[in-house]
């Protein structure tokens, strides 16, 4: 079985998928993907524009879940936030 | 030693890196992180900035390696590029 996880490992390759975040109710996506080993880099503009409130309970939501999956979560610039699945570590570097 | 490298691939994890891009010469670096199978988003615009020229030569030497190395390339708004290994597929949706 060991050989065949291997093999499996190699074929199904990690995906990034970008897209916006419009409602709350599209970080139930985000944690699905995260659930496959995607990388999910989420523009939360469209949510800003719409509720301040939702959009703080929707990045709260998702920094424990990627916490609480052993992922990782990061800003990405203004308008971006990238989470990670346990095997993608986002590296921080001592200068941006 | 099948399975040793079965437990290597678990250890050494993938790192998403993402840093601006200054001068033409962090191209070189780029390509380094991607040799070291990092996942890397560049922001563009100081590089914009300063000159287009080297802009659009340095994203055609990207588009090229990654390419070649049978990762990914794509465009993640105006700002960023998101450069893929090859075990990390960029994920096109139909809508954005």
């Amino acid at each position: 079985m060991g050989q065949v996880i291997g093999a499996k490992e190699k074929e199904t390759s990690t995906y990034l998928k970008a897209y916006p975040m419009k409602s709350i109710g599209d970080v139930e996506k985000v944690k699905e993907d995260l659930k496959h080993n995607s990388i999910v880099i989420v523009r939360i503009t469209p949510l800003a524009q719409k509720s301040l409130e939702e959009l703080k309970k929707a990045v709260e939501e998702l920094y424990e879940y990627a916490e609480g999956m052993g992922g990782d979560i990061a800003r990405l610039g203004e308008e971006r936030i990238v989470i990670t699945p346990p095997n993608v570590k986002i590296w921080r570097a001592l200068t941006q």
